[in-house]
This record gives C-alpha cells, structure tokens and sequence, in this order.
C-alpha cells in the first residue's frame, strides 16, 4: 500500500476511535483541529454525556451544513470479523475495512478534506459553511442533532442547504441520494379482556380473539397511495404478546407495539384517528400511547438537489436517484429548520455488520462530489 | 369446641401434615394403618419421587374403588391467611380452616371412616373394596394415578364404580357430581414469516398479520354442538407471543398456545385435522407440537351414579345434578380401565385459594353418603 490519500488517512484516524455510541472517543476534537486550522469558529455543544459541535466559517447567508455523526454502532463479536474492526486496512481488492468505514466516519473524512480544498481555493467564499456533528446518532438519539437543532433554532441560526453524510448508495457511489423520509410513529396497544379459565370461557373474554378482527382490518387498510416522492403509508406490528404463561388461563390483556412509517400524505393526527375508528368499530376496550419519533421531511428539487446531482454526473457520470426509502436518520431534525436536506454518503450495503467496509476509491470520489458541490454552490 | 368425629379427628391428622405437591408426609401411612387394621391388603406404588399406593378388601368383583390425592397445593403467603394453614382449626360457624381441607383431605378422611362403618358392619361384604391413592395430582401428575392405572392395566386389576374424593359440590353438600370431564388438547402453534425492518416491509412478511384472520376463524369455529352431557367443544388461545422487543424489527415467528376442552363428540384426531385444513386454507407456514393432556371420559346413568344419587338423597335431601364440568381430574385415567367414575366431595368454593376452608358438618355427611353408597353396592 502506497502512501494515502488525505480523505483515507483521516478516515483511519476516525475509525482508530472505538467510538461506540454514544461516546466520541476524540473524532470530534481531531475535525475540530482541521476546521480550526481553516479559521472555522467552534462551538462546543454537548448535552448530557453526549459530545456535539457546530462550526462556521462565513458571517453571511446562505448557510450550507455537513452533518454527520461520530459514534458507530457496536461490532457485535469481534471475533467474527476478519480485522480488528477498530484497525482500518484496505485489502487487496481496495477495500477498507472497519467499524464506521460506512457509516460513517468515511463521510467524515470527506466532509472535512472537500472543505480544506475549497476554502484554500476559495477562501473568500460567499455564504457560510458550517459543520453540525453529533456523537448520538446510533443510539436515542435525544442529545444529539436534536438537541443541537433546537438550540440553533431558539437563536434563530439558520441552515439553507445541508448535506448529511448517511450512505445513501445503494450499488455504485452516487447512484441513490435521499431527499428525504418517512415519518415514524409508533404506538403500544392494550387491548382489555376479561380473564379467566380455560375450562369456564363462557366467564372470560379473551383479548386474542376480541383483537383479531382489529388486526387484520388495521394489517389490510390503505392509509394512502403517496405521492411522487413517497412510497403509500406503511403499519407494522413489531411485537404481540398476550397470556400469563400458563396453559390453562385466558389472559386478561393483549399488548401490542405497532410502527406507522408515513408519508406527507398522511398527517398524525388522521392516522391517529382512524386507528381509533377502526378499534372501536370493533367494540374493542382499548388503550394506546402514542410516540412520535419523527415527522417525515422532503426537500424537493431546488439549487442543493440540482448541485448534488450535477457533482455527482460530473464525477462518476451517474444520474443519481432522488429517493425517500429506508429508515429515519438526523435529516429530520434539520428538516425542522426548513432548509433542503440530502442525504449523500457511500454504498450501504455493509452498514451495522461484521466485516463493515467501504471502496476507498469511492471516499476520494466523494470528497471530489462534496467539493464540487460547495464549489457550485458557494463559488466566488 | 367438643370432641372431634372420627371424620374430623382423622381430617385434622391430614391436614396437619404439609404434603405440598408432589409431597406426602406420612399421610398415605396414616391412611395405610387404618385400612390395615381393617384387614386390606396394601400395595405401596412409588414411581420417581411420587407415593401411591393400592389397597384391596376382598378378591371378587365388582370391584369398588375410593380415589383421591394426600398433596395439597402451596399456600401463597401464610401471613395472608386467618390461621396457619397446617394447623387445622373449626371456628364459631363450623368452618374447618386449613390448606386440603377442601381438596381433599377432607374427602379422605369420609372415606377411611365410611369404610370403617362398612366394613365392621359389613365384613362379609360382597365384592372388593379399593383404594387408589396418591400424592401427585396437583403436580405434574405423571408418576401418580396415571402411573397407578397403567400398572394395573397391564396385570389386568379390574375396577368397576369408582368415587374420586375432588370438590364437587357448588352451593351445598352433594348438589354436584361430576359423571365426567372433557377431553383437553394443547397445541404450540408456530407461525413462519419472514423477519424485515419495518422501513422496509417488502421484504418481509409479518407472521402477526398472516396468522390474524387464521385466529379469527379459528375462535369463531363451531367445532361441535356438545351432547346431552357435554357443552360445545370450546377452542382457547392462552398465549401468544411475536417479536423481538425492538420496535423498527418486523418479526420471523409468531408463537401461540392453543387449548381444546372437547366432549365426546369430537376425537383427537378430527380435532387436529380441522385446526390444520384452517391453517391451510390460509396458506400459512405453520407448525403444532401437539399433546393431549387427556381424552373425555363419561359415566352414563347406571348402578354407581344410581347409588350415589340415592345416598345424597337420603343423606340430604338434595337430588344431585350430574355435570362435566370443570377442569380436568384423575377421573380421566381411571375411566381408561373402562370403569364408571364419578366425582363426589365437598364445596370447591374455596379450594386452591388462601383460608381454604369447608363446613367441618358437610365432611360427617360426606361420610354418610359414602357409607350409604358402599352399602347400596355391596351390601351382603
Ligand atoms: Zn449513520
Ligand atoms: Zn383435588
């Protein structure tokens, strides 16, 4: 192996830091040197034991953001893996393996050395650049982004356009961004019976039966069709559990946790409400609390989606493919501040596996999309 | 409070002792003794850790069998109770306290004094008289009267009437008999889908929505309409269980516990066989281990139902109700020699519960309905 380039030799830095969520392990302190070096101002925001920072370099708007996060998901046994997932090697076939390679340290490394080069040849660029990174993306999640969106919010700081660093390709580098998500909503069921004995059923109501009917009606309702950028509404129960253990009593409960993956389409309080018409159409005595993880968000095409997709043909020749599948990431707490969000990252084929790795081609590739993106967009 | 009866005396000795399941505590010894004296031959019948024992007065037929249980079930919490539950005590209503005294030590007791009277009045009886007795049915009655019962099967002991001691009576002594049980099937029932994320349900199939409008149809199934002495078939799911605890995982498997209380309309294996053509029908990827926790048995009117319907009479005043009812009891492996079985004891009001208690009166009745039937049957 020849020497590396300046993406892949701070990507190893970051993946050397077993920074399983939510610690930060000193990633955050080793970009936080570089954009300093760049005349970035920091701000150090942590919330609770959770590291985040926001940095700017610009007093004016528009306000362009890379977002990211620095914690990984645990590597499971390690014995599994192939390398020690926290000693980043590029095999053979070019690879580079180790946790967060994906997702998404890689990213990282990309952010901060496209920035480098476009403030060395643009150092009075237009607008500002600003870094929003947390060390709470993988785990709940309440501390990090979240925290840090709110509080940008409560000072009216603004955000335009921002890339998150998710890895958004599917087959080839490039080939799929997000533009945005879904909502998530969940929901814990409880549906009443009456207990008893099985051998005395007529002094019983048993919750499994009363609630059958109810589940396939709610597992067979079209809550809409989506739109142009949304997949139809989605409802999945994750988990059922109903019984005292014992073979011989009709529980007294049933309880369920159910998810709504929704579009905009949809609204909460519509979907909310027809679970309840279609409970109570079945006389069911029920109970639900609700929890709402997120809303969904979409950034229609406009001048980020247009300077992404440009970047990305004039660096890999792809078309990319706006995309709004897959689960929430931090995208919907910036979509708060109503700025464009997209998601660009490398292939996620291995992301939260044994053996996580990445093409290290396709990280110098991105640090050249990411770039130009800038380039395109802030360019004096 | 005056001299005890000699029922009473002999149900304090029981009840003293604390046989919780599967233990004994010397009160089969107690109950050996006084059928020694009385000329029988015992036959003690241990299997693994379980006391039983046979014991014949007579070698002709018919044969006569009283059939009970010395272990009791545990107490809960004894500081609930009113008094210490093996430390039998009557109190000013005549109530006799204490853990058994319901189920069965009670019944025990008639039963010894019952054929005390019998016997020295009688001692040329016709006929045998028998006791099969154990200190497993509360337990996991495997090693006890079912054990007992295949061993005389295999010597071919005959029995012809047979008395089980269990609380039968609701309101007042002796206004039910139990001239039968249903039969009881379990089924563990596993549901295949197919595990996803819930973000991407495409890919995955939800064994909780596959298997709902199978469990509607299942609990909505006239399975048959009973008999003269049966009710319906009744189907009951007691357990269910499906997923991972996550709330983004769309579950692999759905488990359920399912429960036949069947009469003798219906058999096994037609039983098994509608519950899979449903599953069929709905196409799913499922699978039972099945296991019959016991076949229906009935005792239609004739000579033992007969006498013991008299002898309440007499005793009572009360004509007695015959029912199949209930849970399961022994009944249900002493019918398999081919015997008529009924159950007759005390009020089951209380029995399994803290302060189990029985009127200290009903168990002097009790013994003179019992006597009185021994008489009707085998009388020289
Ligand atoms: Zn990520
Ligand atoms: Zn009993």
């Amino acid at each position: 192996m020849s020497s590396l380039s300046s993406t892949l030799a701070l990507a190893f830095d970051l993946i050397s830091r077993p920074s399983i969520t939510p610690k930060d392990e000193g990633c955050q302190q080793l970009m936080i040197e570089r954009l300093k070096t760049l005349g970035f101002s920091i701000e150090d925001m942590p919330f609770e034991d959770v590291k985040n920072f926001w940095a700017t370099h610009g007093t004016q708007g528009p306000v362009f953001c890379f977002a990211g996060h620095t914690d990984v998901v645990p590597v499971g046994s390690p014995d599994k893996w192939k390398h020690d997932p926290f000693q980043p090697y590029i095999d053979d076939n070019g690879m580079l393996y180790g946790r967060g390679a994906a997702d998404m340290k890689g990213s990282l490394a990309a952010m901060i050395v496209a920035t480098e080069r476009f403030i060395n040849k643009y150092p009075n660029h237009k607008g500002t650049i600003s870094f929003l990174i947390t060390s709470d993306e993988e785990g709940i999640a309440t501390h990090g982004t979240r925290a840090v969106v709110e509080t940008l919010a409560k000072r009216n700081d603004t955000i335009d356009w921002c890339i998150v660093g998710e890895p958004s390709s599917v087959n080839k580098l490039g080939d799929m961004v997000k533009n945005g998500r879904r909502g998530s909503l969940n929901g814990k069921l409880t549906i009443k019976g009456k207990q008893g004995h099985v051998a005395y059923p007529q002094n019983a109501k048993n919750p499994i039966f009363l609630a059958s009917p109810a589940i396939t009606e709610l597992a067979n309702t079209l809550w809409d069709h989506g739109n142009d950028f949304f997949p139809p509404t989605s409802f999945q129960i994750s988990n059922i559990q109903s019984g005292t253990g014992a073979n011989n009593v009709i529980p007294g409960e049933l309880h369920a946790d159910f998810n709504f993956r929704f579009s905009t389409k949809s609204t909460v309080e519509d979907l909310k409400q027809r679970v309840a018409n279609i409970l109570n159409k079945h006389q069911l005595d029920w109970h639900i609390d609700w929890s709402l993880s997120g809303l969904p968000f979409l950034t229609e095409p406009g001048q980020l989606l247009a300077a992404i997709g440009e970047s990305i043909q004039a660096v890999t020749g792809i078309t990319t493919e706006p995309s709004t599948s897959g689960g929430t990431s931090d995208g919907r707490f910036i979509a708060t501040l109503n700025c464009q969000v997209v998601e660009l990252g490398p292939i996620n084929e291995t992301i939260h596996q044994v053996d996580e790795h990445v093409n290290a081609e396709d990280l110098n590739l991105l640090t050249e999309i990411y770039y130009q993106t800038l380039e395109r967009l802030l360019a004096e």
